[in-house]
C-alpha cells in the first residue's frame, strides 16, 4: 500500500500543501490558501483601530499559517482520497528571514491583547526593508572590529536579515524586545506548532542569523558593541542548539492532528527555507548541478563539498541546503521583475493590440518577436541593474544602464537586450563560483521564467555555456519539504533514511534540455566580454555615477 | 507706398514662398507648394518605367522646384492684394547639399529622354548618404596627403556632401559624369532658371564644396590623387568664381516673370541655404549670440570676426552666413529625432490614453508630466547618440545610452532625460567654441521645437546658462531669403544696402526670454560634469564598446 508525504510551502500570499506519494514523487494532491490578511503593509488587521504602517513595512500575521495547515492538509487528503493514516511525514518550508517575538511557550506576542496594537509584536516578513540604518550598524560594527564571519556573506549583511530585524525591535520598540521571551523564524515557529517542540534549522540559522556549524554565532563582545542590550540575545531570546536539515523536528501533536486531520505521532521535518528546500527538489544533490529558482529574482544555488570563500556571494552554510555539504548561495535581485517593468512602461499600444489579437500576453508577445533576433543583432546591451546587484558586487545603490539605441531600435530589441542583460550577470555568479573553486557544470532551473520563456532559457544557455534543465515539478518547494517530511519519517515508516535517497525516488525532471548553440555562444561571448568591462567600470569604482546620481536625486527630494 | 520682397525657402518636401513687407517685416503672405513628385526614394517617377532605387537613395525632380515658383509666387500676390510691381526682390534657400548634373544651357540631364532613366541623371537630395566609401576615400586621400582644409570641417568630409555625391556618379554612372556640363548645387540652379545666369554661392561652396574665400577649392593634385577623372573637375565642371551671399545675382527674366507674374527684371539674390539664411532673420549679424534652428536635429551657427580652428565643428566659412564674417556651424544629429523616436517606441497606452482624453499630443502630455519634475530628480542620465553624434566627437557610430534606471522609473523621467541629454549636447558644443576663441553669450533659436516645448527651452537655459530668445517669425529661412532679396534690390529701389540694415528693420524676436534659473544651474553643473565623463568615454576611445556592437551587429546581419 501506497505511502505519502505533505509538503507545505509557506509563500508571501498563501500557503501551499502537496501531497506526494513517497514510492515515485507523483503530485497527488495540491491546494493553495491565500492568507487571510495577506501582506500587511498600510495597516494592522485589527477592527476598530487604525494602526498604520510606515513605508518598507511588510508584516504578517501568525494565525495565518496556523490557518494554512486548517485548509491545506485536511484538503488535500480529502482529494487525494487516501487515509490520512498512510501519510507519513510533513516538512514545512518557508520564507526567510521572516520573524517573529512569542512567548517562551509559542505564543506570538502579537495575539496578545497588550501588544496587538504594536506593529513590532508582528511577524516581519522577509521583504521588510525599513531596518537598513540597523544594517549598516551591523556591518560598520563588524568590519571595525575585524569580525571574520563578514566574508561568509560576501562582506555585508542585508537589511532584510535577522539580526537587522531584531535590532529594530530593540531600537524601535524595546518594550516589545523586553517581552519577547524567544525571536524565531516563523518556520520554525510552524514546526514548533505542529511538534511543540522549539527546534531551530541550520538553513535560516546559517543564511539570515550568521550562524554557522564550526564557529557559532558572533560572541557576545560583538554584540555587546552593536547594543549592550544585546549582548546576551543567543542565550536569552534564541538558542544555540541548531538542527540540521533534514533531522525530524518531532511528532505531530494531538492539537495539530485536530488542525490537519494526520494522526497525532506523525513524523515533522526540521524547517527549511522555500529556495533552499528546492535543491533536492530539483534532483540536485551533490556538487558542480547549479540550482536557479528563477522569477521576478533569481536566486543561486550550488553545493560543495569543501568551505570556499566566493568573494560577492550572499553566503554560503555547511549543512544548510544538504546535509554535509556547504551550500553556497548567490542572487540577482532583478530578473523577471524588469522585465515586468519593462512591458509596464515602455511597451507602445500596437505591441498590447497584437498581443489581444492573438490571444497571448505581451511577454509572450515579445518572446517571440525577440526570438526572430540572432545575438548580437540589436546592437545593445544592457547592465541589469534596475533593482541593484545582489551578486557579485553587492551594492543597492547600482542602478540599470541600457547601451545601443538608434532611430531604429524597436521594443523587441530592448526586451531581448534586457534578458540578455541577466543572463550575462547569471554568468558573472557562475564565474565567481568556478574561480573560487566551486564547480559549476550544469544548470537545473525552477520558477515562473523556464516554464514561461523558452527563449530566455536558450539565451541563458548559450551565454552561460551550461546546459539548462527543468524540474518537472512546477511547485519545488513544497515539493522539497514533502521530501525532507520522508525522511523524518524514516525507512522503517515507509519513508527514507537520507534526502539522497528521497531524491532518487521523488525529484525529477524534464525532458527537455536547453543546450549551447556554439555560434550563438561565440557571439555572447564577445558581448559578454564588453559586458563585464562596463560592469567593472561602472560597478567596481571606475565611474561611480550611478552614485552620484543617487545621491543628487536624494538630495533634490530632500529639499522639494 | 509699400514695397515687398519674396523669400522662397526650398525644403525637403515641399517649396513655401513667403511675402515680406521691407519697411517692417511683417508677414503679409504665405504659401506651400508640396513637391509633386516629393522625396524620390523608392523609384524614378516615370510613368510606364520601374527603375527602382537602392536604399539611402533620396532624390528629387528639378520640375517641382519651377512649379514651386509657378504656384507659390503668384499665390502669395494674390493672397496680399498688391501690385506685383511693388515686389521688389527676391531671394532663395534650399536645402545642401542638393546637387544636379546640367548641360551648358542648365537643362537638368534628367529632363533629357537619354538619362531620364538613370537615376545619377536627378536631383540628389541633402540626405542621400549612399556615398559613404566615396566620401571615406575623399577624407582618406586628404589625410594621406596632408591636405590642410580638412581642418575647417573638423577632421571630415560627409557623404552628404558636393564632392562625396560627385564622385559617387563619377564611380556609378561616369556616362552621366562625362554628359553634366556642369555638377550645381540645385540653390544656385534655380537662381540660374530666375536670371539666366549662372553664379554659385559661397554658402554652398563653403559648407559643401571645400571652398574658402582665402584657398579656393582643393588644388588639381588633390582631385587627380582622388581619380584621375576627377583632376578637371572645378574648372571643366564647376566654376572658380563664387559669388558672396548678400550680392545681386541678377535679374528676373522674361520667362520666369511669366511663371510669377512678377516684373521682369526685379532683383535676384545669391542663393542661401535655409540654416544659414536663417541667422539674420534671427536678428543675429555679428558675433556672441549663437543662432539653433531646433528641429528633427539642431543646427547651431555663429559668427566670428576671425578665423578659428574649433576641433569637432561641422565647419566654418568666411562670407559662408553674413558677408565679411566668418560663419562656424555645428550639430547635434538628433534631438527632436529622439523624441519622436521615444514617443513612437516606448511610451504605454495609458500615456497614449490620457492624451487623448486631455485633447493634447503625447509630446505635450510628457512635457507636462516631466515639468513636475526637478533637475536630478529622475535620477536618469542619458547621452544623446541615437542617431551618432555630429559635433564635437563627429562620429555616426556612437550609439544612445541611458544610466540610472530603477524599477521605479517612469515614462515622463526617460523623456526629460532624454531632452537634458541634447541640452548637455548642446553646451558641449558652446563649451567647444568658447574654449577656441568664438564667444558665445546669448542663444537665438528658430524651428519647431522652441514653439511646442518650453520645459524644453527652460531646461537649455538652466543647463547652457544661456539666455534663449525665440524668433518672431515662424518661417525664418523664407524670412532670411526675403531679406536677401531686399539687400539683392538695395536701397535705391526700395530695399537696403546692407543685410545689417534688413535685419533691424525686417528680423523680429518674442518677448518671451527663457533665463537660467540658479537654483537648476547649479544642479546641471554637477549633472553636466557627469555627461562629459561619459562622453568622454565612450566618445573618446576610452571604451569602444558602441562601436564594437555595432560591428558585431553588422557581422551577424552579413551572416545571416
Amino acid at each position: 500500500m501506497s505511502k505519502y508525504v505533505i509538503g507545505v510551502d509557506f509563500g508571501t500570499e498563501s500557503g501551499r500543501a502537496v501531497l506526494v506519494d513517497v514510492s515515485n514523487g507523483r503530485e497527488v494532491a495540491t491546494t493553495v490558501y491565500p492568507y487571510k490578511n495577506g501582506v500587511i503593509d498600510e495597516k494592522l488587521p485589527i477592527p476598530g483601530k487604525e494602526v498604520h504602517l510606515e513605508p518598507d513595512w511588510a508584516l504578517q500575521d501568525p494565525e495565518d499559517y496556523i490557518r494554512t495547515f486548517q485548509h491545506t492538509i485536511p484538503a488535500v487528503v480529502r482529494e487525494a482520497g487516501i487515509d490520512p493514516a498512510d501519510v507519513i511525514g510533513i516538512g514545512i518550508d518557508f520564507t526567510a528571514c521572516t520573524m517573529l517575538p512569542v512567548k517562551a511557550d509559542g505564543t506570538p506576542l502579537c495575539v496578545l491583547r497588550e501588544y496587538r496594537e504594536n506593529p513590532h509584536a508582528w511577524v516581519k516578513l522577509w521583504k521588510q526593508h525599513a531596518a537598513q540604518p540597523e544594517a549598516d550598524k551591523i556591518n560598520a560594527t563588524a568590519r571595525q572590529m575585524g569580525q571574520k564571519w563578514l566574508d561568509r556573506y560576501g562582506g555585508k549583511i542585508s537589511s532584510e536579515w535577522f539580526f537587522s530585524k531584531t535590532l529594530q525591535i530593540l531600537d524601535e520598540a524595546p518594550e516589545i524586545y523586553a517581552a519577547a521571551d524567544r525571536l524565531i523564524e516563523a518556520a520554525d515557529w510552524v514546526v514548533w506548532q505542529l511538534t511543540g517542540l522549539e527546534t531551530r534549522n541550520s538553513c535560516t540559522a546559517g543564511y539570515k542569523a550568521i550562524w554557522s556549524k564550526r564557529q557559532g554565532f558572533p560572541d557576545k563582545t560583538y554584540f555587546a558593541a552593536l547594543d549592550s542590550r544585546l549582548e546576551n540575545v543567543i542565550d536569552a531570546k534564541m538558542s544555540r542548539a541548531i538542527s540540521p536539515i533534514g533531522e525530524r523536528a518531532g511528532d505531530l501533536t494531538e492539537q495539530a492532528a485536530q488542525w490537519t486531520g494526520l494522526k497525532a505521532g506523525t513524523a515533522v521535518a526540521i524547517a527549511n527555507v522555500d529556495a533552499h528546500v528546492s535543491v533536492p527538489a530539483a534532483t540536485v544533490t551533490g556538487p558542480g548541478r547549479m540550482v536557479a529558482i528563477m522569477g521576478t529574482s533569481i536566486c543561486h544555488m550550488v553545493l560543495g563539498t569543501e568551505e570556499k570563500l566566493v568573494p560577492g556571494i550572499c553566503g554560503y552554510v555547511e549543512d544548510g541546503i544538504i546535509p554535509g555539504m556547504f551550500g553556497f548561495e548567490a542572487g540577482q535581485s532583478g530578473v523577471g521583475d524588469i522585465f515586468a517593468w519593462f512591458v509596464e512602461h515602455a511597451v507602445p499600444p500596437e505591441y498590447h493590440t497584437a498581443a489581444e489579437k492573438q490571444k497571448v500576453d505581451l511577454h509572450k508577445l515579445l518572446e517571440q518577436e525577440a526570438a526572430k533576433l540572432q545575438p548580437g543583432e540589436s546592437g545593445l546591451l544592457a547592465l541589469d541593474w534596475w533593482n541593484g546587484n545582489r551578486s557579485v558586487l553587492v551594492d543597492v545603490d547600482l542602478t540599470g544602464l541600457l547601451i545601443g539605441a538608434t532611430l531604429a531600435t524597436k521594443v523587441p530589441e530592448i526586451y531581448r537586450g534586457l534578458i540578455e542583460a541577466t543572463a550575462f550577470g547569471t554568468r558573472t555568479i557562475v564565474e565567481a563560483f568556478r574561480s573560487n573553486g566551486v564547480a559549476v557544470h550544469e544548470m537545473v532551473t525552477c520558477g515562473g521564467l523556464p516554464e514561461k520563456n523558452k527563449l530566455l532559457m536558450q539565451i541563458y544557455a548559450d551565454v552561460t555555456g551550461l546546459e539548462l534543465k527543468i524540474t518537472a515539478s512546477k511547485q519545488t518547494p513544497a515539493l522539497g519539504s514533502a521530501m525532507f517530511g520522508a525522511v523524518a519519517a524514516g525507512r522503517a515508516a515507509g519513508g527514507y533514511d537520507t534526502i539522497f535517497e528521497a531524491a532518487q525516488h521523488i525529484a525529477h525532471l524534464k525532458d527537455e534540455v536547453f543546450r549551447p548553440i556554439p555560434k550563438n555562444q561565440s557571439l555572447y561571448d564577445q558581448i559578454y566580454g564588453e559586458y563585464i568591462r562596463l560592469h567593472d567600470y561602472f560597478g567596481r569604482g571606475g565611474n561611480n555615477v550611478m552614485k552620484t546620481l543617487k545621491r543628487i536625486k536624494a538630495e533634490v527630494k530632500q529639499n522639494a
